[in-house]
């Protein structure tokens, strides 16, 4: 015998997924056939960098191709061929039948190993009517909309305000359109709760922007689109991005399981339900952690490392995929919005159970200059304390506190735990105590019953049974604005004006909640059934505000 | 029998850990008596600030002051003293006795619990003949500093290259003074290793700053500062941060166990030796995670966490510290320098087997504009592959990924899987494979042999032994500067002229050590014996910018 013939790896797309595995396996195993069928006319570009392409912060079109197939040749010896349609697998047979779009020519490939990173597709790609309907998934879909707005006030319809919808919206601000942005969902940013969502929807429309909710695109014509509510607004463009859908059709041709979210099913270690077929990327179904079931989870990241790891266990490595958390941000006009894990929405669908907290420090120490307010939101369990899911808003520090809170989580870290993390403190950077740690010690103080809080959503109901409710601000932040019916005693006042206070249940607020903990604990020591208003008189602010 | 007494709890220092203890045990017990004596003339200033106050970027000093002993009274009834000196503790008697400074009077106070937070005091205060000497610890620092910076030009003297030194360099440039920093240690930042901080000393030379490393201050006199080099500089002012010593005099004369770093002796719950007597801050040891010991780490955030703890701990909660890392951060002139766990250095010194990665990652997607290089190294032990350290030094999101591997060192996450978290990417932010990912991605591939590596270190020694070095680079980029005796052979062309390379041992190279791990792996399955040099062109470089 002689040795064993090179192995042939055929992959099936080559952008995130993909181009990651093939790119490992050739550093792993420099005598592999290597074969990457893309269906388009790049691999390995930089989709979450179309929209600033479009808004102009990316001034080069080049930078957005991250490689080409003679850079790949060169480089890895891969063997790359763009606008070829992988049409047709045969895994009793290993060999997939490849249409040649510029040629029309069909040919068969064998395979020893396949790799499917086919990744997702608008949900909505149909015309409407005479108002063309674009995607942001594609560097030609950038140059269309780039071409579309060629001079000021070109009216456009934004559908969708997820991450991509708000990154396109900046983007299409700054080249001067006139935008509409449409959300099927009663608040933007879906994968965030209502109350942590509203302030990016009231900063969007202080920049111009006409934000609908609730509603739909009904139908399109004559440079206008009408909505599901009736109403109408003017068009030239629509841009798609109320989100996608797996690209299963290859795999679903070839018998390959799906998942029951639709997505491509695979095990731990992205293995198909077909011999010698891995799948990874936007087609295929994550285990997730918090749920410890399936879900669509569509990131660049966990497209890489999946796809990288592929390569590792086709040369004889030994790997799994860590479940996944759906860790995001998006930052728009400033403003950063991010989360991991569920959200208060998921949570209560699964009938899960959950504590809240709110908490609203600095992003660094007060008295350097510079400080933001942060927004974030912990939810955890209440009997192991594991953190469930965080979401945090703010314009400074939200992409560190969210990269902290997922490596807490990835690891297991209780969320109590959170106030003992030993982060850097120099004072443009953090705190003594941290924005994370406050966040955790606010968790044990909820958990443990220090002190009781109610929710914002709780508070209406608890006025209309007669609770009364005490803001702990000082007079003038009263006078500037306070929630109806609340009764001014401020914090430092409270110990002698304890008898003003009725024996029943009291609940305390301040601007962010900790001079109401304090006044919580000192009015439950002193006799008092007091209860904290989580986050205080800000969350209550940004919960309202959705209603304006 | 009635209801017990009040407790009475006197507190020994009231800045980090005495005013968190105070704090927090008002808002668990409502009715303890609780007596705060600072010897100074403030409580719960930010000292980490004063830096900045000097420097004018801090503009009011009332911004300093974060509590007054009337504020604390009012919202913790809090019996505040300040410029009360206690001046002996009489555990048997379980009293202290106080000097009020003002008055010269002594009394004493009993508790039932007391807790020492003394902090340290600057190594050396001696003032040096005529020229004062001033460290940067107390608002009064400030307030002469400030005033001695009356005109430009005036010439400083700093003593000590750490966090504080760095941080009063540039306050005092911004303020027009002619500094002259003085470092014993051949290098600045001492809890980094020398590669790590030379950029560091760099970028204050670029500033006009005449950075003196190797040597100390000998003798001061006339306007003029003579080193131990025999040079003079010349000095109005002293600022002394060569570093503090725990201010342990009063547990001393109380004959309260030290630990052998000097700092109080306490235990996993900051108890000492002496019954209902608690420790925290600055003068206390800790409990240190790498190496398992105690050690003496100065960081307002062990602090303020610690005497939380305590506050926990009298109100009868169960509690115990955290094993600290040392987490710390310093920017200066736009470098940010990060650092925690343990440096090569120490490891070097307490024989721990140890293994080292050097990589270059941008702070976020390159394709999106302002990304800068993040410069990282990673130490960790090649059994467990626990993290022993990492150090990050770059103008953009080093704080982020400091906090990140600290949480993920406290979680007791080993190296190898930090590739693995799920960090939030968006292109503002971060990468798909972000810089803790690629960071996590190099120690897997060092442990494993993958691509084994040569450190900067051991570079000339293997060039004098005869091993070729291959600079993998463009040829642009070779032309551009490149390392002495280095033969370029582009990655793109190895594959062609490998005959063109010997068969021993080859030590490839590229910029950051991207390239050349490609290259190491192209050569080793074409039978050749490569190492790719540990963190690239940048780190070699970086290494040697310390001996110019």
């Amino acid at each position: 015998m002689t040795s064993a013939a090179p192995l042939t790896v055929v992959i099936v797309g080559g952008v995130a997924g993909g181009m990651s595995a093939a790119a490992r396996l050739r550093r792993l195993d420099e005598h592999a056939q290597i074969v990457v069928f893309e269906r388009g006319p790049e691999v390995s570009y930089a989709n979450c960098g179309l929209p600033y392409y479009v808004g102009g912060a990316i001034a080069e079109r080049e930078s957005l191709l991250l490689q080409t197939p003679a850079s790949l040749r060169s480089r890895f010896r891969l063997d790359v061929r763009v606008r070829h349609d992988v049409v047709r697998v045969d895994t009793a047979q290993k060999v997939v039948e490849v249409m040649d779009l510029d040629t029309g020519r069909r040919f068969t490939q064998p395979y020893d190993t396949l790799i499917l990173a086919t990744g997702a597709r608008p949900r909505r790609d149909e015309p409407l009517s005479d108002v063309p309907v674009r995607s942001l998934r594609t560097v030609e879909d950038a140059d269309v909309i780039d071409a579309s707005l060629s001079r000021p006030g070109v009216p456009v319809v934004v559908v969708g305000g997820g991450y991509t919808g708000l990154e396109a919206v900046e983007n299409l601000v700054a080249r001067g359109a006139s935008v509409t942005l449409v959300q099927r969902g009663p608040h933007l940013l879906s994968p965030l709760d209502a109350e942590m969502a509203a302030p990016i929807a009231a900063e969007i429309r202080a920049r111009g922007v006409d934000v609908r909710l609730g509603v739909e695109v009904a139908t399109a014509g004559s440079g206008a689109v009408t909505l599901s509510d009736g109403s109408t607004v003017a068009a030239e463009l629509i841009i798609d991005a109320s989100g996608v859908v797996p690209e299963t059709a290859l795999a679903e041709g070839a018998g390959i399981r799906l998942g029951e979210t639709g997505g491509i099913a695979v095990d731990s270690m992205c293995r198909t339900s077909a011999p010698d077929v891995f799948a990874v990327g936007d087609g295929v179904e994550k285990l997730e952690l918090v749920g410890g079931d399936t879900a669509l989870i569509t990131m660049a990241g966990l497209a890489n490392r999946h796809g990288r790891m592929v390569a590792d266990l086709i040369a004889g490595r030994t790997e799994t995929v860590r479940p996944a958390l759906g860790t995001g941000i998006v930052r728009v006009f400033g403003i950063a919005a991010a989360k991991v894990g569920w959200s208060e929405r998921q949570l209560r669908a699964a009938g899960r159970e959950f504590y809240v907290v709110h908490v609203h420090p600095g992003s660094h120490a007060g008295y350097y200059p510079g400080a933001e307010t942060l927004s974030m939101k912990l939810l955890a369990d209440p009997g192991s304390d594991a953190i469930l899911g965080v979401q945090i808003v703010g314009r400074d520090g939200v992409d560190k506190r969210i990269d902290v809170v997922a490596t807490a989580m990835q690891a297991g870290m209780p969320a109590a735990e959170l106030a003992h993390l030993e982060l850097a403190y120099a004072p443009q950077f953090g705190s003594a105590k941290d924005a994370v740690n406050i966040l955790g010690y606010v968790a044990e103080n909820t958990r443990t019953g220090t002190t009781p809080t109610i929710q914002w959503h709780e508070l209406e109901a608890a006025q209309e049974a007669g609770t009364t409710l005490i803001d702990v601000r000082s007079r003038a932040e009263f006078a500037a604005g306070a929630i109806p019916g609340a009764l001014n005693v401020p914090v430092d006042e409270l110990r002698d004006r304890r008898d003003e206070l009725p024996d029943g249940l009291v609940v305390v607020h301040c601007q962010v909640g900790l001079r109401g903990h304090i006044a919580t604990r000192i009015l439950r020591q002193h006799g008092v059934d007091a209860r904290n208003l989580d986050g205080g008189y800000r969350t209550w602010r940004d919960a309202t505000l959705r209603r304006g």
